[in-house]
């Protein structure tokens, strides 16, 4: 080989590297047709509440009625030749099935993706959330204006600045779809309530796997406590509800976002968890030493307290794994790794996980 | 042929007659796949508001914050080889894209049916409902338990009683479904706003066609007034909003459900609702004469309404039509016809609508 031909197949190949780095943030159009073989929507779990009186048909404000609120409600398509284990995924705190589906920039979500990969998947909207709206206690909704914080707790960067490298796309629609992916709650978020409404999910439907965001993390706890259906956890970005055996709770630890606590349970609980393989993981922009940004800091202990409940899990003779994804080489994710600029490859993470454990 | 064979034959034809009329209340298993080239969700329309001030990171209040709220979520469905034109469905009062999904007692939906013929569907939740929560406006949502008062307004029946030979399921686990479809606002419902959202909605899909319920009648001619790409409009049982030239406003309708009144708009307004065919459905159990039940007599007048707005776009040169499905020889239906235990064959009527107008 020439030394001229030399240097220009290496140039060709960095443009190649170069154009393969462009097509994961380009849109993607999906190249084949999804097949489904069944899809639909039901509610699971939640409450009924009966009003005093009796029922008194021309009486428009009768008493002796009924309310039948506080379940979830499932969105779930099941490809053909689906393999054995359903995915189930719970979105996070102000969100909906909307973090699983379409990315704010119009890529395909875990949804899409994992259907491609043969799971089905159930989709659920929490109780008292987006569409499984009602709610048997009343509520008052604010209208204040947040989103700059939420661009700050999400890790996209610090309002109006993007974080360098952030896998986020820099198109001001990707940014507005991504604010109005934000709904509020219709009543008081009850983690017993919800942790059951998720059981009763996996009673209907059998034996699966839990993949958490953030708020959902703790609650995916309590609900696999309850439920040995669920037979796997992938949870990103746990936020809170870390639950420890009594007497093994860590201090609490304060940050700019305020302090974070563990939970403690009785240990026959906790050894529940430690039957199952689960796997944590964060993203990028993660400090390890104090800094006065709220949004930013709050994931400071929130990585440090994931990394003790792991230490827990395992030391009681489970199979917990915790990933921060910049000390493995992925750089520049947000609290939302799964629907990032390079979510096909955070989803291999996933896919790698399952296959490691014979879920799939 | 014997006359003993041809008995046979005719207990035989008599028991595949009657084994096909249980297969419509029967849940079904979808029999073939779906193919969907693509999928996925947005949010349309919608304002953004800003808090004043300026925006500090280190102050958990700060004001200077956006709110991106009021918009439209649409999540939506290709199948290969899709007809020309979308359906979009808009769901009515207290209801979400549930709706047309799974049916209460589980069978197929508008969704799959009209997927499965060929359209690419869009559903969507209307500003300040379900998944599109984000109100620009703060509100306080109740827990007042009323399934009775909804059971009766969208004519099941006279709590306890079902009406004879309606069509919906008897099973306890599809009237509880039904019960927990509901889902409340989450900001005061402006029809300016949700009408913007869905010509926006149509702004960015194309030209397509409306089905409507309910609440969502009178907002889907708003909607079709302000963008002619909405090429016709298929109406479920619309309940209010029914618009008419000023001067031509019929006389207030007094019911039990409280008075029925029309809205004046400007004659040039008006006119564009009779470039687009527009056909109206409504189901059974709507008496003539007035009955003191407030949930079916609102009925009576809804449907009185309805004629003289029929005849006053036809009178004007438009295109409409009013199907009252008795006296075409269906009976049984409920408010939701496309979901009640016919579904199939109300579903058929709106094919034929579709295909006379040359729309698919």
């Amino acid at each position: 080989m020439t030394s001229t031909l030399r240097k220009n197949l290496l140039a060709l190949a960095g443009c190649m590297l170069f154009a393969a780095g462009l097509s994961v943030a380009a849109p993607q159009k999906p190249v084949a047709p999804l097949v489904i073989q069944e899809q639909g929507s039901f509610a699971v779990g939640g409450t009924v509440v009966q009003s005093p009186g009796n029922y008194d048909s021309l009486n428009l404000s009768s008493g002796g009625q009924t309310l039948h609120g506080d379940h979830a409600r499932v969105f779930y398509q099941v490809p053909v030749k689906a393999r054995k284990l359903p995915l189930v995924m719970w979105h996070g705190f102000g969100q909906s099935t909307k973090t699983w589906e379409s990315t704010p920039d119009g890529r395909e979500g875990y949804q899409n993706i994992f259907l491609r990969r043969g799971f089905a998947t159930y989709l659920l909207d929490q109780p008292r959330r987006a569409s499984a709206g009602r709610s048997s206690v009343a509520t008052t909704i604010s209208a204040t204006p947040d989103d700059q914080r939420w661009f700050e707790t999400f890790r996209v960067g610090i309002w109006p600045n993007y974080f360098p490298g952030v896998q986020f796309s820099r198109s001001p629609e990707a940014l507005d779809q991504y604010f109005r992916a934000m709904t509020p709650d219709t009543g008081p978020i009850d983690t017993n309530l919800t942790s059951n409404a998720v059981s009763a999910l996996f009673g209907k439907i059998g034996a699966g796997i839990l993949v958490t965001h953030s708020h959902s993390g703790g609650m995916g706890w309590l609900a696999a406590m309850k439920n040995p259906r669920i037979r796997a956890i992938v949870a990103y970005e746990p936020g809170s509800g870390f639950v420890f055996p009594e007497g093994e709770v860590p201090p609490v630890m304060p940050s700019a976002a305020g302090p974070l606590e563990g939970v403690g349970i009785p240990l026959a609980e906790f050894m529940k968890l430690t039957r199952i393989p689960i796997v944590i993981y964060y993203g990028d922009f993660i400090l390890n030493e104090p800094v006065p940004n709220p949004g930013q800091d709050g994931w400071r202990v929130r990585l440090a307290m994931a990394k003790q409940w792991v230490d827990a899990i395992n030391r009681h003779g489970g199979d917990a794994k915790l990933v921060l994804l910049p000390e493995i080489g992925i750089r520049g994710n947000t609290h939302f790794p799964f629907s990032d600029l390079n979510n096909l490859q955070i989803a291999d993470l996933m896919s790698q996980f399952l296959a490691e454990k014979h879920l799939d």
